[in-house]
Parts: structure tokens; C-alpha cells; sequence
């Protein structure tokens, strides 16, 4: 059906039920705002009893969130929380971050918020990046071994071709290598891009799909076949994430003093050094995970929801390894995070209560590209940190189930 | 500072201001309502140059989220979409199901609701659910090999007293097994529970800790550590999730037809088939991932948004297997998800938007414990399903990167 | 060609040139004996240029090799060295452990013995088996989802009946459980069983396909694919080798002097216990490792190698941990292995000098079917051990390198 | 006690049986020959029963294997069959190649020779390398995250320096890189290199040492804890090596005609395919396996003992891929071995029997080093082929439970 502005609401709604007009194609008669009311109103009377008051009534505007979504109905609103403020001495983030937590667990705020209370009591946290690169790993075919080969040889000798052809559609996109891996026919060709401060997934696919299309027309029996072959590894759990990241990989760490351990988390040292071991070191271990923490992922949820990022990459975020040990009286606890994946621009940061939580948090806008992004990621890595440590004190002296208990009804 | 609710809205600005008073104590003094809207005018000023007005002007009720956060300072708005309705013939649910997906991410729905449309088109999802049973892990600890050996045999010899321990506080958990692992004088004790409508996680942690110190109180020379010892294993990726599941364990299918396959999916099955093998099953394997998938990740996410499960466990929602295999001149597919932890009771499922995505789906009531949630997994998985043919299909022909160039900006 | 012992060894050789007779067939025409001995001297002639005497030369005499080997040309040598004897308390073997080690890496014998001088100085070793279950994991194909349900209700419902069919061709054989796991229509059924004093993956393999063939009878709907599904997990590295074991599940540990430690080792509690954790445990699980140890495979090659055991079980003998930890000024160390397969009856463990190797350990000769192959896997468990603390101690002093350089030149 | 070659034997008996001497000095007082007689006499008396005749009338003269083994009682014999001869057009080998194999486990050369049958018949194997390297991963740990950072910009701006330290006690051995793994305060340099025709774990252990002890020097805050840190990945599984690989990476394939199929393997292309890829790829992935294969570590291991290798590198043997995949009637095949580590110098290679094994196999001697391991590597893959077609084969069609029936016994 044609694009026709013209089109009455009644027509419309007649249009939706006898099936002559899509849900989705509504956008093609009405403004955006018309048609996710019309939608939601068509919606709310085939398929709900109760009527939907509440995804209506957000107060998200529909022409805000174009790009972001398709056959809108309406919104959800999940409730903000806010922990810190919490001293970070980083590479890029220096100050005092507020930490926005949007998330429906109860107790999770209130324990992070402990946290980030024995860390300030403690002197802070120390944030760096230890690396960084988004990563796709586009996967193209060989019609024999020799043509394997050539590719291999034409990569390695026309590096540079190729890095033109990858930062051809974005100036942010900068590529930083590119590590082929062959079995049998199957070529996987894992690339690696720093992207600016956006997280960067949409900037190097369309790199991966032109460093494809490219090699396909220079090395002869070579098919492309996808732009990602799963070595990526994109929101999927993977060995070569906790290894290799993908993003930004964050260590954030702090020196617990002995007195704050037990009056604020209310556990010791020594308890909390062997359980860290026994639970997230070994235990993890031998249940093959690749989350050798206790919670990562729920703090990186909640501050991914509040600011903007993308769901699915919780996955990666849950991977990484938490490490405490004691020197002296004190303990030295950390957190290594190898795949943060955030962006300041691009996709849900560009919402209106998701861009207050990047502002609230204090990030001091940088010119530098990439520079944002790597304030957030610290300050996200910062709130795991007081995360691992309230919970692992809980879990140590059997706090945990009390708190649930008391707050999560 | 004790609870008074007399003090005037003045002075507790002022105790905000000069530390006095906690942000997170407000609700000591105030309303909830009261205390959401003061702790978000105090933090709007201390930490905010443009205002937070979109956190605030949020819809939701401060008074509903009660126990599902803490220190609030008003909502975060999701953009929500539809896809489907989609056809699904479910041991559990039966009928057609609109799939709620809250999401930021441009063309995620219209991607699912293609895959519904070749779905529909091709005689709907079967879904079945193969395994249930939420899980926890505690940690116990032996003082000798002797004890570890106790702790043992006495389990074996005394599971219906423990049974019982572990099912005193619910009457809808019903503990499944409990399967223990030693390393060392290490001793975990994999737990497995129905838990009715609710996802269980709490449930579970309250059996598990009156468990391991009614054993603690039995079995000499043991001590318990921790509720959980990392072999559960929560919001972390794992092998064990993998093979063993937790939560739901269900399989969607379906036989797509070859014509559909063309003309909806613009593939063909032969090349869906061979891109499913390479980089979905063989891809994935060299990766070290748990993720035999496109991007189970991305639907489960945005489901479990828009009706108000935790959003941590879309790490566990992202192991499973996506199959494809052709039969004749059709397309044999499924997902095998083997850790889908929904409730529809609970939680973030209370909250009036996401209570209203739940009752959007079409999911018939039911008072047997279990069926409702039941329900839902299906839904979940076969949505997945519709996402992972659409996101296959599209990689397959290359359409992937123009879709996201197009809708995504 | 059929069978004729009266050829004369002249024709046989021409056979052989002409292409008429195949190496393989010369049993049907020769002795065992004579069969090897001409078979060697044509492969000789047409391959070699030096000759081979060596391999011709091997003491073990043919016959006593049938049912180990075809097409067999001689025998090679393989040096053994001796290390211990070592105090070991087990559940099984009690006494002095004199450990046989065949290797061909240098200085491997000398770090075994070491270790068994430090335990011994230290109070020996305790070992105790904390599981046991060979396992198969056969694969079936369903042609629905109702037959598959059918299949896994039929197995729960008469498993008493299976049991009985998979233990009917040995007595040795005695089924502890099946476990099934259901991917889309794939069905794998995780057997384990006990199989006495051999190391039993024959017995188990016959006992997997009769139990296999009985419910294709039984439930239709069902087809069995395959005798292994590597679900097994037979030969190869996997997750589920690591958590769940097969074979014989051994801990071994000691409590090591603290002057043990300086004297003997010329490392200290501190140095050890810090490379463990961050070495073997936390080096091992970022690259994804199922053996977090130093190198339990040396050890367990070197006396499988001795004594007869297959050689490809080196590789679930790789999976496991070693922990160490101060306890005040000592250093309790110990192996968790959860996959020793060794047997003292069948395959390898028939000839001559292997069979001497096992009653070189001092294995007291038990009637109690398991109970010799019991307290072989103690002594591989001890021996491990050993070599663990060995290395360790070099490692964590920088003696490592050195060593090689002296012995192994 | 110092060396005395006068001592007369019945003196030495004397000092073993009251202690004064130990086993492991008898080397100290007399030849090797006569210290490994005296050894074995002493042992045989003191903790053999019934003598141990067969392990001290092992044709292995004591001399020859000095360097490879302490404390040496005399040697164990292994049978040795032959499968083969193969037609393999490598890379570097080329030509027809026997395959020695060492191994107990009856029915493995007779299924190793009907794959060298059936590759034959279809034209043989085509074999090449598609990446080489050894590898080592030394542990180092900083002070501070400022003196790690300062560590990897050292080693990033000095890499020419670091290179001739790595390379200063060979002339074999070529550094090709150094990969930085950074976790909290530790730090792994995971260092690759060619080493000739030798496997090269002595090698680069060597050059790692120099390389650490240089930096540690240069960079302050910085201490070199152990040469190995567990990311080399030596003799343990890993996720990492299936990947990364270490030593060779070769893969070996054929085109297998369907009438071979059927007539030489008793199977159908169609099953083998469909088999493989459940079995082999499916249930490997779902037991969280390395070894997505159906038993590469039997012919491994069986190569490997023939001719002298490292036999804890069977673990690493196990790691890899085997794909199979209709074209027309045929069955292409093939094996993807990330981590072959063999050498043709060395080790175990210097034994009489394992060198005449090497010349056996038809290596044609190259004097451009690494070519001869890189013959020898391929010979390995292909004879893993053999085994992986007749194996799997057998499976699906249920042959294999027979043939160990008839053979095994």
C-alpha cells in the first residue's frame, strides 16, 4: 500500500482489522506519534483484556525513539535507582561518579550502594584501560587450499588497501588488526576497530561487509559468505572474550582497608580472599564459565539499561574475573572486565531519561573521540567493583538471603 | 537517624545537603512518593547541569516499585515494539502470540516480525519444554576427607529429610535433586527446584540455606560457606547451563517451506542450512561459545525487558543451540534453549507496564503452578526462533548490514 | 585369499611383492610369530633403508601380543625409570607405592622422585576415590517431539529392565544411571557404570549398544545413530570430563613441612601457594583450560605408558586441579583428578613388561572386582601429585629451565 | 656421596640395601649399562615377586637413552604395527608414507589401514600447514598498573631487542611474536616461535627465561614469577589451543568417492555426513569439548609413541576439528589439527626403535630446518584422517562394537 498522509484514523483502524493495512506499515499514513497511538489503541483492543494504560501513558515521544524501534506501541518504564557517589582515580574518569541503576531487583542498589561506601572509605577506586578494539569476524569460503593461501598472503601483503577499504564509511573507525583463522575450507577473518565513542557494532560490520566484498573481487576463489561467522564473539558467551575483549577491557581495583571490610561489609579479609577463590575462581572454573565473579552482570544491566546500551551485550559484560587477596590487613580486591561495550552516542544513548543518566553520572564531555565512552566504561567497571565486594561480603557471612529476604518483598 | 515522618520537606533538603541525612534514608521520613521526588530534585541539582526531567516525569508510581529498588529517583523509558502475532502449537501455550520486545536496537523487531511472518506462513512453532528446574549451588567446606565422605552418605541416606527442609518455607518449590561435587575438601551441592510461576532464584537461596545449615548441624566437621559456591551457576556463562539448563529447557521448531524461505527470507534453505553449520555450530565451537546461535541474546533481552524479568539472566538466555537442516525442498528449524528463567509472578513482573506485556501475549491463566511461566518460556523461545531464521536468512544473503544502514539511523 | 598354513614362506614373500597377498593377511597363511617376523623383513626391504633392527629386535614376543595389535612388525622400546617408593594412605592401596614411569623427557623422573622425598618427609600421601562410573554416551534420533518424550518416560519407567539388559554380557559390569540430554530431535544418553578391575570402555560400549537396539524395539518413533554421541566424553578434552568425571574421581593430598618445602623443594609455602593460584587456577581459566594443574599429563602418560593403560586417556587424565594452601607454616597441597581410567585386567595391561610394572607398585592382589584398579588409580593420583609440587617448586624458583638444560642433553 | 667409579657392585648393593646409596646415584659409581643392571636387581628383589624379566631384557641399550631418563631400570616394550602406505600430497611431504603405530588398543591399525584404503582409492590425502609456532607463556606480575603499562609499551618498543635475547641460544629458534595478556596485576607474555625440526618446548622455555629475566632488568616494577603461566598451553586442554594452535596447524583432506564409501567403509556418504555432524560437531560443542573429532588422540598417540614424541602432547593432539560434507556423490573430508608438535630431532627420537619408526614413514630428508618435523606433521594428520573416516564410519553403521568384539579379545 502507498504512502498516503491523507489517510483518516477511522479508515486506518478499518484498514488494520479487515488486514488490508499492517501494523507496521502505519508510519506510512500517519506521523510517527499518530501511529503508535492508532497502533497502540488497535493493539490494546484485539489482544488485551486489562487494557495497556501504563505502555501508553509513558511519557517517552514516539519521535524520539525513531531508529530505536519498529511497530511501536508505547513504552516501559523501569525503575531508577542511584548509587555513590564513588571515587574513581581513571585513565580517563577522574572524580566522583553517581552510579543510575535501572533495574526491578530489590536490594541490588542498596548493596552496590554499600560498595561503593567501603570503597570511599578505602580512598577510591583505580580505573584503567588496558585495551580496547570492537571486534567482527566476517567469514568467507576458499574453493581449495591454495586459495586459502593466496588470501592469507594478499591480506598480509596489501595490509594497508585493506585498512583504507575498513575506515572508508566512518572517520571514526580506526582498524587496528586483523587475525585470520582457517579449518578446512572455512576462512574467519576477526578484525578489530577502535570506533570513537559509539559502541561501534553497526560501524564495523558495514567495515567487515566493504573488507569482504573487497577481497572477493581481489583474490579469485574466495566466496564471502557472512559478516559474522561467531568469532566475533557478539552477544554470545565465548572463551575468546574473556581471552581476547572486545570493546574496552577495564581493570578497576582498590586497597579495602581491614576496619572497613568489618564495619561496612561486615565480613573480614580472610573470609572474603577464600571464598573469592573457592566460589569465583574455582568454582567458576570447573563449571566451565567464563564469569570468574560473582555478579558482574547484574550491575552492568543496570547501568547498560539506565544509560542506553545495548541488552544483549550484558552477555559479554558478565565475563571477566574478580581477584581479592590480602596484603596485610587490608585487602586488595579488583575487578578485570575485558569486554565493556559502551557508547556516549548512537543507539538507546540518544533517549531522553538515557542521556540524563550519562550526564548525572559526571562524565566531562572530551573532543578526543572515544574518550567519553571511556569514562563511562571505567565508571561501569568502577560499580561492578562495588558490587563484587558487598555481595562476596554477604555471600561470605550469609548476609545474602537475610537482605532478599527483607528487601525483595 | 530514627523515622519521623513529621520533618518538613525544608529541613530534610537541608540534612541532604549537609550529610546529615542519606539520600537512601529518606523513605525514613517521607512517603515513598515523597522521597523519590525529593532525593530526585536533591540529586537533579547536585549532579545535573541540564535537569532530569525525563527520569522524573516517568509514569511509573514510586509506590508500585517497592521492593524492586532502592534510593529511586524516578524511571527509565524503554521504547516498546510488537512482533507477530505468531502461531504456536506448545505443550503449554496454545494459540497466537504478540511478542512484546522492548528494545533500543533499530530493526530488531521488524526483523522478528518477519521471522513470525515466515513462521505463520509455514503452519507456526511447535514448543515443548524438555527439563525444568531453577538452580543453586551452595558451598560447604570439610575438615577432612572423612567428613567430606559424611556429608555424602548422610544426603543419600537422608533426602527426604532434607526434602523437606528445603520445601518449609514455599509451597511452591519443589526441590528435584541435589547432585554434590568435591574438589579437594570442597563440597558444592547442586540443588534443582521447581518453583511454580516464579522465576525462583530467591526461593531457591532460602531452600538452599536452610539446607546446608540443617546439614551443617548433622554432619560433623562441615561448615558451610557460602548460598552459592559458583556452580549454580547465575548470571554468568557456563558449560554446565549449556548441558544441564536451568530454568526451562525448551526446544521451538518448525518446518519453513522452501517457497516461504525465498520469498519471505529472501535466502534459500540450502544456504541457511550450510551458513547454520558454519558459523552457528562450527564457528561457535572454535570460539570457545556456549552460543550455538545468531543472537538468541538480542529477543530473550528484549522480552524479558517489556515483561519484567531480570535482566541479568539474558547471559543464561544466550546458550542454546540453533538447528537447521533441510527436508526435501523444506527447511527443518529449531532453537534448544536450554536456560529460559521467566516468572510471571514476582519480580519485575509486577510493575504495571510490564504486567501489561505479560497479559499482551495472550497467555490463558492457569492455577496449576508452573503453567503460566510455562507459557511464557514458550513464548520466548519460539520468538527466538523467529529471530534467529530472520537474522540467519539475512546474513546468509548479505542483507544484514543494509537493514541495520537503513533502519538504524 | 583363504586361509592355508602350508604355503611356504618363498611364495608368501612373492605374494606380498606381487600385490596377491596383503601384510595384514599373513596370519592366515603363517604362525603369529613367523607371520611378524616375515612381515618385518618385506616392510624392511621395501621402506627402510638403515634397516630396522631395533624394532625387530623388541623382546616381546608376538603371540602375546595378539589382541593388542595388527599388522604387527615388532616393538618398541621404551626406557623406564623408577620413582618413590611413596607413602600412600588410600582408601584402597595402603603402604609404599614404588612408581614406574616410561618416558622419553628428561628430568621428568627425577622431579617425580622429588616430589615423593618431599611427601614422604612430610607424613605420605592420603588418596581416597570419590567417584566412580565409566561412561557412554550413545546417540538416538527422534522422529517427533512426542517420540522423544516417549523415549525419556519409557527409560524413567522401566529402568530396571534396562539395567538388566546392559549388564547381561559381563558380570563385571553393574549400571549406576543414564542421563538424557535432548537437543531438537537428538536424544544422548549418558550411561555410567562400574566395570571391575578393567578399564571398561569395551564393556560399556556393548552394554550402550544393547541397551540401544532394546529401546529401538521398545519406543517407536526412535532411531539409534551411533554407539558415542561425544557426549561421553571419550578421548577428548570437554567440560563434562572435567565437572563430572569418568573412570575413577581420586583426591590426593598431603600436608607439606614448611622446612619440607625450603629444604627438599628449595621453594617456600608463600612462593607455592601464590603460583598456584595465579598459574594453575587463574592462568588455566582464561585460556579456557580444563586442567588447572602444572602437568598432571607427564605423570599420568609416563606410568599409563608403564603399566599398559590406553594411551589416548592421557587426555581426560590432563582434567583436573591442584590446590595448595598455608595452613600456618605448612603447605596443604593435593590433585582433584576426576577422570583416572586405568585397569589392572585387559587391553594393554596383558604384556609382559606392563604386567610386571603393575606388581613392581605393590598393588595387594584383591578379589572384590574394582578394588585392584582402585588402588592403581590411588597410586597415579599420589604419583601426580608428586610431580605437581616438583614442578611447582621449580617453577615458582626459576629452577625449571635449568633443570632441562643439565638432564636432558 | 661422592663419585667413585672403583666401588665394587657387591659394595654398591650393600649401600642401596642399607640406604647409604640411593637408586638415583648409581650413576654416580658405575657405567649407565652397569648402574641400570644393579638398579634393576636391587628393585627386582626388593619389590617384585614374581622378577621382572621382561622390563631388563628390553633390547634398549641404557647408553642410548641417557638424557632421557633418571633412575632407569630397564624399558617397557610397545607393539608396533603398520597402516599404510598412505598417498599424501602435502605441503612438504610427498609421496607415499607408512604409518607406524604404537598401541595396545587391538582393532586400531586394522581401521587405521581400511582409511589408508579408502583414501587411496580415492585419489589420497592432500595435506598442508597453514600456521606453525611454539609457544610459551611466562607469568610476570607489577607493582602498579602505571609499571604494567610501562611493561607493554617496552616490550612494544622494543621488540627488535627482545627478539635477539629470545633468539641468543639458538640458531633454530624464531621469535614470532608476543601476545600480552594483562589480568589485575599480572601479566602474561604469550611468546611464539619456530624451532626447527625440533618440537621446541626446551627451546623457547630457554628463551622465554632470557626474555623475562631482560625485562625485569629494564622494566622496574616488574618481577618474573614462573616461565610458565599456564596460556602457553602446555599439556592441558584448552580453549586456546584450539584456536590459537601451537606447534603446527595442519589440515589434511580428501574427496572420498561414494562408491569407496560404500564399498571400503560399509557406510553411506549421506550418514557419514549427517553423523559427523551431530556426533562429532553438536555433541562436542554441548559437552563443552576441544576435540570436535571422534578419536584424533588414538592415532596421535599411537604416531607419537612409534616415533619418540612427547606423549602428554597426545592432549594437545586431541584438540581439533573433523569436517565432513557431501559434494554430488562424494564425501569431502577432512581434518583440522591446530596443534601437531612433533620433531624429527631430539627427545624421544633418538631412540633406536622411534628413529627407525621416522625413516619408516619415507620422510625424505631436508636440511631447510623445520622441514622434516613439517613432513612428519603431515604424515600425523593424515594418518589421523585414516582413523577418523573408518572410525566414524563404523559408527554409523554400528560396526564398531563388533569389531572390538572380534578383534579386542
Amino acid at each position: 500500500m502507498a504512502t498516503n498522509s491523507s489517510l483518516p484514523e477511522k479508515k486506518i483502524l478499518e484498514g488494520l482489522k479487515n488486514g488490508k493495512i499492517r501494523a507496521y506499515e502505519l508510519e506510512n499514513f500517519l506521523s510517527r506519534a499518530q501511529a503508535v497511538r492508532v497502533r497502540a489503541e488497535f493493539i490494546e483492543k484485539e489482544f488485551s483484556e486489562a487494557g495497556i494504560p501504563a505502555i501508553k501513558s509513558g511519557s517517552l515521544e514516539p519521535e524520539k525513539a525513531r531508529g530505536n524501534i519498529e511497530n511501536m506501541i508505547g513504552s516501559v518504564q523501569v525503575p531508577l535507582g542511584i548509587a555513590g557517589p564513588l571515587e574513581i582515580k581513571g585513565s580517563f574518569f577522574r572524580g566522583r561518579a553517581l552510579i543510575p541503576l535501572a533495574t526491578t531487583e530489590g536490594a541490588l542498589v542498596a548493596s552496590v550502594n554499600r560498595g561503593c561506601s567501603a570503597l570511599n572509605k578505602s580512598g577510591g577506586v583505580k580505573a584503567r584501560i588496558v585495551k580496547t578494539g570492537q571486534t567482527r569476524a566476517p567469514l568467507m569460503k576458499a574453493e581449495s587450499p591454495e586459495a586459502a593461501a593466496s588470501l592469507i598472503r594478499f591480506l598480509q601483503e596489501n595490509y594497508g588497501a585493506v585498512k583504507k577499504i575498513a575506515e572508508q564509511e566512518s572517520r571514526f573507525l580506526k582498524l587496528k588488526g586483523i587475525e585470520p583463522f582457517v579449518y578446512d575450507s572455512l576462512i574467519w577473518l576477526r578484525m578489530s576497530a577502535d570506533t570513537g565513542d559509539a559502541m561501534g557494532m553497526n560501524m564495523i560490520s558495514i567495515a567487515a561487509q566493504n573488507v569482504c566484498i573487497y577481497l572477493e573481487g581481489k583474490v579469485s576463489g574466495i566466496r564471502y559468505l557472512s559478516v559474522s561467522g561467531n568469532l566475533c564473539v557478539d552477544k554470545k558467551p565465548s572463551s575468546i572474550t574473556l581471552r581476547e575483549g572486545r570493546g574496552r577491557h577495564v581493570v578497576a581495583g582498590a586497597l579495602l582497608k581491614g576496619d572497613v571490610v568489618r564495619d561496612v561489609l561486615k565480613s573480614t579479609p580472610e573470609d572474603m580472599e577464600n571464598l573469592n577463590i573457592y566460589k569465583n575462581i574455582i568454582g567458576s572454573s570447573i563449571a566451565g564459565s567464563y564469569g570468574l565473579n560473582s555478579h558482574f552482570a547484574n550491575v552492568v544491566a543496570a547501568v547498560y539499561l539506565a544509560t542506553g546500551q545495548d541488552m544483549a551485550h550484558v552477555v559479554e559484560g558478565s565475563h571477566g574475573v574478580t581477584w581479592m587477596e590480602r596484603q596485610g590487613n587490608s585487602l586488595k580486591v579488583s575487578v578485570s572486565m575485558p569486554a565493556i561495550q559502551v557508547g556516549t552516542v548512537g543507539g538507546g544513548t540518544r533517549l531522553p531519561a538515557q542521556q540524563e543518566c550519562i550526564s548525572l553520572i559526571g562524565i566531562r564531555k572530551s573532543g578526543n573521540p572515544g574518550e567519553n565512552a571511556s569514562q563511562l566504561a571505567e565508571v561501569v567497571a568502577s560499580g561492578v567493583l562495588a558490587g563484587e565486594i558487598s555481595l562476596l561480603a554477604a555471600h561470605s557471612s550469609r548476609q545474602l538471603v537475610d537482605a532478599h529476604r527483607r528487601l525483595n518483598r
